[in-house]
């Protein structure tokens, strides 16, 4: 990866842009995927808004964040508009990521399509267990843990997918920031926090989304209408 | 499960609960789990708010939704937070839960031991593939698609999760609200939208949460500061 600043053309243009919109903008890249494969060729605000569940002037008000994309009473170009979100999003910026934990959830990872389909290259699998090192899994080799450092010096790697057991979460993490990486895509439960900005960390607790979901089974209730309309609604 | 509106306690006078705060309350479950391990007996919500890199009035505020829990000057009682979060979550309240599609992602869900640590018992697993069919992963059987019915009519579950692929996602979810189930934990990245309150869906999306790492690793910006503010702030 290029890790220029000003890789992006409006990079020092653009206003802020809030969490919320970072988080919606894989949900445009999704959605313009289906229009690209439908060979759609324009879209208006009010059909991908229909497709996406929230309102035009939501969609309006993202991409107006990187400086609009889209031509009033005309809509938006897909193919140009899908290029844009790729190139914020990163997608053809060859990132390229090791996971650490070869467990199931790091074997299902690697061999899932995920990471092909964002331009995301997994170079390397790394595990403590001797009898899963060498074994070759989703096309990439599962090296042991003493190899992580010379491997990430001879190939440097943006981030880390974190799917090793909680308690070994802060020493590897400690290991791959002297390493080099800047990233963590963090599966362990163990939430890793850092004063200095330039590390990124992604937390995913599949068991908080759960405890969710059961939250809303156990109170089906006359809150359901609101918070869905909050949810389409934050800025 | 018992599917009473009035399980819990303090339901009727609750004041409104915003999705954050929902989204927010299984982090507390985690990190008083983590204190219920070490023995800890009473906690401010200033020591609370360290170990959760958010405000003490952010705790108070949160859980003031749910009357409160604690006392001035005197912090929460571990334990009885701990089990009000519990019940608040439906921990103890009986969920079951199908998982349709017993591939890697399926089989990594059942094995791991994400649903009984919540107090969702998974009860079946459901695929096409023959060669699946009659196997026990994680304890939990394979069976066919064609018992699907039959199965949830004798054992209803209260949700599923669905870890089939995305084309398949719309089809197989009408089978099972037609089968009684009302809650998805979905997986297939396809999204579902239905227009009955009582349905309720959680989505999951790795790939989203990958790009929102890409994003943030390709921006490595002046916004970082002000974006993790934003995380911690909103209500």
């Amino acid at each position: 990866m290029n890790h220029s600043k000003n890789e992006i053309g409006a990079e020092e243009n653009r206003t802020y842009v809030s969490e919320a919109v970072i988080r919606r903008l894989p949900r445009y890249f999704r959605y313009l995927r289906i229009l690209m494969r439908e060979g759609k060729m324009r879209v208006s605000s009010g059909e991908l808004a229909d497709m996406m569940h929230i309102t035009a002037s939501q969609i309006r008000q993202d991409l107006n964040c990187f400086g609009g994309f889209g031509q009033q009473g005309y809509g938006y170009n897909v193919s140009y508009l899908y290029a844009k979100i790729c190139e914020l999003l990163g997608v053809g910026a060859g990132i390229r990521a090791i996971i650490v934990g070869a467990g199931d959830l790091g074997r299902a990872l690697v061999r899932s399509s995920m990471f092909a389909k964002r331009g995301v290259d997994i170079t390397a699998l790394f595990d403590v267990n001797p009898a899963l090192i060498g074994r070759t899994v989703g096309g990439v080799m599962i090296r042991s843990m003493e190899e992580l450092e010379p491997f990430c010096r001879e190939n440097p790697a943006d981030m880390a997918v974190l799917t090793l057991p909680k308690d070994q979460a802060e020493p590897v993490a400690d290991r791959l920031l002297a390493a080099g990486i800047r990233g963590f895509w963090n599966f362990t439960g163990k939430e890793l926090h850092y004063d200095d900005d330039e590390i990124v960390v992604e937390e995913i607790h599949l068991g908080d989304s759960l405890m969710s979901l059961n939250y809303r089974l156990c109170h089906p209730s006359k809150d359901a209408e609101k918070r869905q309309a909050e949810i389409g609604s934050d800025t």
